[in-house]
C-alpha cells in the first residue's frame, strides 16, 4: 500500500509581531515536521520565518522557497512549479508540510499560487487555510483608528492599479485602501492632494513589527522612502 | 494621589472558531480583572462570550454590554452611553478592561463606538486594539479559495446599501464581500443572476463555527433563511 499523501497547511501569521499568530497556526505549525517559508532576499531570512523562528523546534525540516518578485507569467510559472516540487517531495512521503505567509493566506498571498500549482499537479493533495490577520487591519490597530464603520463601504487596490482605478475607488467608496503603495507614492499623493485627502489619509510601515512606522501628516510628505510592506489608508469621509 | 485609570482593551476574537484567537489577544484578555462582551439577544450568552468562554477564569468579572439592533442614532447614542458607563466604573479605580468582539475590532465593529464614546467623556482612557481574524478572510479560509490574488481589487459593502452601490461595486472590483448579507439576499440574488455570477458567488453562514454552512450552489438559491452572520463572496472575474 501507497503512503497516504500529507495535508498542505497555509498558515497566516499576521504581519510582524509573533504574538498575532492564532492558536490554530500555532498548534499546526509546531506539531508539523516540515515548515516552508517564502525566501528572503539574497542569502538572508525570510520575513516570514523570522517571525515565527521562535516557535520552530531544531528538529522541524525548514524549506525555503523562492517567489521571485517580477511580472513575468513564464518566471513566476518556473518558480511555482519548482515550489510545488519543494512541498511534494515531503506531502508524497507521507508528511504534513506547513506553508507560514506574512498577513492572511487567502489574501494576496504567495501560498494561492503553490497551493494551486500543486493541485494542478497532483490532484489528491488536501489544503488547508488557517487564516491571518492582515495588513488593513493591523495597521487600523497600530493607528488606533477603525478601519471602518456602520454604512461605510470599503475598497482595497492591490499594487498594480491605474489612476482611474484609484479615482474610482475614491468616489465609491468611504475607506480605500492601498497595498504595497512604495512604489507609486508619489502619484497617489498628487490624486489625495487634487481631493484634500491628504488630511484624512495614513500610512503604516510594517505594522505591528518592532520596524513600524506611521506617517500621518501627509500633507507635508509628496515623497517617502517606503519599505515594500508599506499600506496606505484614506478616510474618503470625514 | 488618584488611581491611575485603567486602559481598554478591544480584543478581535475572530468569527466562531476559539482557536482563532491570537496569543497576543489570549494573553491580554486572560490577564483583564474585567472582561465585557455584547450582550447575547434575550437572556442568551452572546455570541463573543460564549467563543472565549473556556479561557476565562471563575474569578474575572463578566460585564455584558447591550448594543440594540437598530438604525435610531437617539437609542443607539443611549445604549453606547449605558455601555462607557458601565466600563469606566472600572477603569476609573484603575483596573484594566477587556473588550471582545466577533471578528476584528477595526472592521464594522461595536467596539468602535463604545471606545469613542468612552474617550469623549473621559479623554484620559487609553485605549488598544489588538486585532482579529475578520469574516471575509475567515469565509475564504472555510471555502478554500483565495479571497483576492495578485491585480483583483477588493469591494467590501456593509450590510446597508442600495442596488446602484452594489452594481457600481461589480463593476469596478474583481472581488465584491457583501457583509450580513441575510436581510437583503432576494434582491442581491436577482442582481448576480441578472450579471451571471450566481455561479462565481458563495455564502458562508457563521465561517469557523461549529454552525459553519456553506452554500456553493447559489443557481438554484433565489431566496435563503440565513442567520445575523452570513457574508457573500462575488468573484465577478472567472
Amino acid at each position: 500500500m501507497a503512503n497516504q499523501v500529507g495535508t498542505l497547511y497555509g498558515v497566516g501569521i499576521g504581519t510582524g509581531d509573533p504574538e498575532l499568530i492564532t492558536l490554530k497556526g500555532l498548534r499546526i505549525l509546531q506539531r508539523s515536521p516540515v515548515v516552508t517559508f517564502p525566501a528572503g532576499v539574497g542569502n538572508q531570512q525570510g520575513t516570514a520565518e523570522a517571525i515565527v523562528a521562535s516557535y520552530l523546534r531544531a528538529e522541524q525540516i525548514r524549506v525555503s522557497i523562492t517567489f521571485p518578485y517580477t511580472q513575468d507569467e513564464a518566471v513566476l510559472s518556473e518558480a511555482w512549479q519548482a515550489g510545488a516540487a519543494q512541498v511534494w517531495h515531503y506531502l508524497s512521503q507521507g508528511q504534513d508540510v506547513v506553508f507560514v505567509s506574512e498577513g492572511d493566506v487567502s489574501f494576496y498571498s504567495t501560498f494561492t499560487y503553490l497551493a494551486q500549482t500543486l493541485q494542478r499537479q497532483h490532484s489528491e493533495v488536501k489544503v488547508e487555510t488557517i487564516p491571518g490577520i492582515c495588513s488593513p487591519l493591523a495597521a487600523a490597530a497600530a493607528l488606533g483608528i477603525p478601519l471602518t464603520i456602520r454604512h461605510q463601504k470599503l475598497a482595497i487596490l492591490p499594487a498594480l492599479y491605474t489612476v482611474s482605478e484609484l479615482e474610482t475607488a475614491l468616489r465609491w467608496a468611504e475607506v480605500v485602501v492601498l497595498m504595497k503603495v512604495s512604489s507609486v507614492y508619489p502619484q497617489v499623493w498628487k490624486i489625495l492632494e487634487q481631493h484634500q485627502l491628504l488630511g484624512r489619509s495614513y500610512v503604516v510601515e510594517r505594522a505591528t513589527s518592532q520596524h513600524q512606522k506611521i506617517h500621518s501628516d501627509l500633507i507635508n510628505c509628496p515623497t517617502l522612502e517606503l519599505p515594500y510592506f508599506s499600506i496606505l489608508i484614506i478616510h474618503v469621509e470625514a
